[in-house]
């Protein structure tokens, strides 16, 4: 008798990230924008965000980007912002949230102070309400110029097309259809992003969080343009994890463990929060892909919507900026 | 708003045909065997079976092939097989059963008087118990000379990888994994071997027949190497349908239908019988993926088989065959 066959793959976000970053490297060269600059503002003093800094400026220094730090104190940071607004030598702007931990509105202030054309993580509202009405473009009907995707589910996204779980034979825009994903985390930054934008796809996503279930769907035989959510009353992981192809997690919470009982054999598992939300022995004896950790490709995903800044802008830049450049998402 | 995306892609057996038959003339070419010959042996005036032949002779025309149609007696037709497994210029031997209509096993005895070698539809107990083990060729350890895979069967899964639906991130072996299929049809030609492909691959697979429904599989994370069989009592389409990713249905009765509102929001739907099975219309409000015929790709097998069994064979032909110009099925 043969050996029983190894049956899980782990996919590490390295190996995405650098076909990402060489994507961005390419699509760089091929606009002739020379050294972009993204200047990033830090007004706390988190020890994950310093430590996400100093990634962030290393992957920078590789891959032919200048990246700017500023420290600021909190109270001065609308102003650096307006400043950088203005500064043509300045590309991209990126934030450290929270600032102010105990209030959302201030940061969301703060958010909306960001001059769209900078704003490298798509966290302005017209962003955002592009997203979820499933907008591509900021210029309609020119459709020049691409509406930017948040960094963590864009890059979700990407990992997804890697996995092959979009189908390329499909049509552009419906490639997740037939697909069942349970994302456990509907924070405003990522997993209800992520859920509307798999949703847009065409997938039928659980929305999981401790308030419950929520179903983002196109809606029967997908013919609607965009997502609109259900609530499923009473319904938990017991009755989504065993529908489901693909199961997202992302829960900041170092004890929270996805039950792995309930996953379906052959199950595609990704982890996104900082610490394991599952159980890694265990979730490799069922799921045919377990992706651990995406943070690389978070940050590949920014430094290819601060390209993507640059092709939308190509008169600002004087180049010949090609939108066309830049694949779906 | 937006006008409604259409959501089902139609799929013509002809585009995956062409594709598979440019491999067969580039790897026919690259073994440098000439023109072989296909000798076929018609003992009935069946029409469909003469409707094939003519098919399969214009496919062999058109992709630098010989078919060499002998019609013959049912009382002649073994001698004129030995003749055929012992002329060096025929390099495969195609019959067209049913001969025997009323008897299946003197059907099955003409089966097993093809020579291995020449057999280019696999249905001789040799070929038939390696698919159903799992096991790739003939001549283990050793791993040169590759089993063959009948026609419909083996065109099923080329459509399937043609369709995403193997996932090429996956071990090859395992790209099925996470995937629940229906084949419904369970013939010893088609649907069995069909199921039992499917479920060596890794897949779910509910076997379905007027008798009921078997569940093949490798076990749970699949460790097995090769599937198992588990009766699935009082099961019916109303219980597997609404879990299947593929539906599969080969039905020869001109009124069967597979019922269209048991079917997934965007399950991938085929069909193998001579007779469409599928309501054409409701199914491409409901199927990601509809490919209404299989029959073209079938034929393109067969040549597939045929340049297989030359390569397993270079000193007879006095080629330097490689049997490593052919992927894994």
């Amino acid at each position: 008798m043969a050996e029983a066959p190894k049956t899980c793959k782990v996919i590490l976000a390295d190996t995405i990230a650098k076909r990402l970053l060489q994507e961005v490297k390419d699509t760089l060269a091929s606009i002739g924008n020379g050294k972009p600059t993204l200047a990033a503002f830090l007004a706390n003093n988190d020890e994950a965000a310093v430590k996400y800094a100093e990634f962030t400026q290393k992957t920078c220094q590789e891959n032919g980007f200048t990246f700017d730090l500023h420290r600021v104190d909190k109270e001065d940071i609308e102003e650096k912002i307006r400043e950088a607004n203005e500064d043509d030598n300045v590309h991209g702007i990126f934030v450290y949230f929270p600032i102010w931990h105990d209030n959302i509105a201030k940061d969301n202030y703060i958010k909306e102070s960001i001059a769209l054309e900078k704003d490298v993580e798509g966290l302005s509202f017209k962003h955002l309400s592009n997203m979820y009405h499933n907008v591509r473009y900021l210029d309609p009907p020119t459709n020049l110029k691409k509406s930017i995707l948040p960094c963590t589910p864009l890059g979700i996204l990407k990992i997804l097309e890697y996995l092959h779980i979009y189908n390329p034979i499909l049509a552009s825009g419906n490639r997740l259809y037939g697909k069942t994903v349970t994302v456990i985390n509907r924070s405003e930054v990522n997993g209800r992003p992520l859920a509307a934008l798999l949703a847009n796809d065409g997938a039928h996503v659980y929305s999981v969080d401790v308030t419950g279930v929520q179903l983002f769907t196109r809606g029967e035989g997908i013919k609607a343009v965009r997502h609109q959510v259900e609530d499923k009353k009473d319904w938990g992981l017991k009755d989504v994890l065993p529908l489901s192809d693909v199961v997202i997690s992302g829960v900041p919470v170092e004890s929270y463990k996805v039950p792995t009982e309930l996953i379906r054999d052959g199950a595609v598992c990704i982890n996104f929060s900082s610490y394991r939300n599952f159980d890694g022995p265990a979730v490799k004896e069922k799921a045919s892909i377990y992706v651990p950790s995406v943070g690389k490709v978070t940050i590949a995903c920014l430094l290819r919507n601060l390209v993507r800044l640059i092709a939308n802008h190509p008169d600002k830049n004087h180049q010949q900026a090609r939108i066309e450049a830049f694949a779906d998402n």
